[in-house]
């Protein structure tokens, strides 16, 4: 089954919307003479496809470096977004067409120009976008293939799982061009070491692909000509589970992640309770113990 | 000395038994029809000995793979906590029979044949077990030969050293079986980067113990035939310490780990100050400023 | 511009002075018995220069292996202190004369002739010089050709960006000596893996440049003979960006670092959006654009 999206429109489910935007939110709703400044819609800049139950969503304008513009976050998010909870959804993989990954944001997005309300505009759908990759109840797996800057880096760190060729190299070098790449950071920050964030968020420098595996940036690294075949292999792999366990675990993993040991031990063994429970739960159990293959039935 | 122990009817210190679960524990504690259907108690499925202030722990089910049923979690906790306060005890080493450290929970606990509470007294006393480590006096070693998975490798993580042989490996391949290692995913999630986490979780592959050095979960890897000795050379260093600066010492770290930093370093500050003012702290300053060995009064 | 400083006197600013050390604090303001006991101050332990924005501070007491005595720790903290604010000042490096760059406290005082007051301020300072560097304008970057132990340690650990020869090593043996490296384990914990920081804590054995490295307590390991040279490669990049980006961008790090993540990117949002506005954030966007070396005006 191939299914062509073209997600306008899409909305997401309650459990997207929640937290302290509003006050940053609410001046930008109001249609103001910034918003008659803002570019007119162009083609798509993200592809998608989905077969078998995993996802592909390809960033597609290399001419621009895939720069993580307004129009590229939106189309982003509403190819994400589009039927998360169908159950023939089961994996989202990220990828890119062209050298670069993803440059990050689009600086003519960020002049005077613009004002600070379209510049919140671009940075909150940003952090949403980045959020939503965790709340989002399918693992999402960003496949890299040349260099990730700045939000283009933010991205590779959001992702549940990050396969990158030893091509790649990473990224936030905004300090250089007097825009600190805080909202990276937070992305960064909590996935590398701080001496090695700090290292990279103070100059600028890249990272090579080898580097941000050792850091915890990436959770593998392979030939390029490798790149798609163990990509593919995770995602098949993650496709074959039960799509409600596997949403059940993501969602308290990260829920227990900066809990008290004791408030997150308490959480995820309720989690396990409840996942014994599922259908499918009993079902891998006991095929587990008959020695079958389980059926789910999700 | 060698102390043998049976201890049976071990009761642990009030400090031990705090936090949320009383809602949980409660529902498991009425002695229902789930309690009716409860496997009788075979033979203690863990070894243990005591000499010279290291005690040894061994899951001595390798039939089973050394899976951490509802007994053998019992005879670990009260493994753990026999004697806790007890000067002669300096530091814990945790070990296994066979080549399976061992595989986690036995799901036969975890079929519909049991109920609902009796899955969450296997996961409350898991839990407690996990912490209980933590929350020891004492340091705990986990010594590895051999594979340990989803509970097991969750045991491996919380122990605060771990050394392991080459050969060893580690997973969490519950979701393969429909039963996400949310629990694991607690100490898991603590001990190495969250992308490597969040693979071992979706995909259940195994990591190497190399992989697992690199990554945080374990302390040290050597050759097999180097394990005993070289876990040895680090309890015996234990040992040799003195007991009360150790355990405070032990405490505060797990306690500021979390904190902002202000609050930990006025935390960890006072804990210095109180350190100096122990008989040991003074001993150990004025045998250094003497250029002799320190004698521990404990 | 070479700028000798003699910082006596030195001020920091309001942001340097909140938390909660004010009943520690209360304790050993009252010039008591115990302060009638303090050492006489002797020639200031630190040197200091400040060259094109890079301020040098050495820790110049090799034969006490640099211990961080009070008044070592009191000459840090002024060197650091000085003219925070200036425009002038871009970024700190601090390293040391003689093969360690530091020993950790001063263990003479911290025996029973200082009583626990005097204990208490060693520990107080101490921790607010760590506090300090992070809570600085400008990065601080440990430059370690030696051993760093104790206090020492934490202080490496405590920078921003550290740089070793490849003969450094780093321990916190203070439980040989009955006194656990509490403090300094805030701030290891914070830099590697837990299980990494228990081994250290716990036996008190030291480890290399290379494996500091691979856990997070370094940025950077280097040939000795090319250690100063890549230090001031780092400092001279750092020293040409703008001076309020960068501390803007820290801050916000910092701050966002143990944040819950959607608070974390509603903070680093707004800090792009104030970065944007700032006059820096314009000239840099508008340089890149067009292709030309931006001019900071700080």
């Amino acid at each position: 089954m191939v299914v062509g999206l073209r997600a306008i429109g899409a909305k997401g489910p309650g459990w997207l919307w929640r937290g302290p935007w509003a006050p940053l939110a609410a001046s930008f709703c109001s249609q103001g003479p910034d918003g008659a400044r803002r570019p007119e819609p162009g083609p798509r800049p993200t592809s998608v496809r989905q077969r078998d139950g995993i996802r592909s969503i390809v960033l597609s304008n290399p001419k621009k470096r895939n720069a993580l513009s307004l129009a590229m976050l939106k189309s982003l998010q509403s190819d994400i977004l589009h039927e998360a909870e169908s159950q023939d959804l089961k994996v989202i993989i990220i990828s890119a067409e062209g050298p670069v990954f993803s440059s990050g944001h689009d600086l003519k997005e960020l002049t005077d120009e613009q004002g600070p309300q379209y510049h919140a505009e671009v940075f909150q759908i940003c952090s949403e976008v980045m959020m939503l990759i965790q709340n989002h109840p399918v693992p999402v797996i960003a496949m890299v293939n040349g260099l990730a800057t700045a939000a283009g880096c933010q991205l590779v760190a959001s992702c549940d799982i990050a396969v990158a060729s030893d091509k790649s190299s990473f990224a936030t070098p905004g300090v250089n061009i007097g825009l600190f790449c805080s909202t990276p950071g937070v992305a960064l920050g909590r996935a590398v070491p701080r001496k090695v964030a700090l290292e990279m968020l103070f100059t600028g420098e890249p990272i090579s692909a080898q580097e941000a595996l050792l850091h915890g940036l990436l959770s593998r690294v392979v030939p390029e000509e490798q790149l798609e075949e163990e990509t593919m292999r995770i995602a098949r792999k993650i496709a074959s589970l039960s799509r409600p366990v596997v949403s059940l675990g993501k969602a308290t993993f990260y829920k227990q992640l900066h809990q008290d040991l004791r408030k997150a031990y308490h959480l995820a063994s309720q989690t396990m309770v409840d996942n014994v429970a599922l259908r499918d739960g009993q079902e891998g159990i006991k095929a587990f113990i008959q020695k079958r293959k389980p059926v789910w039935s999700h």
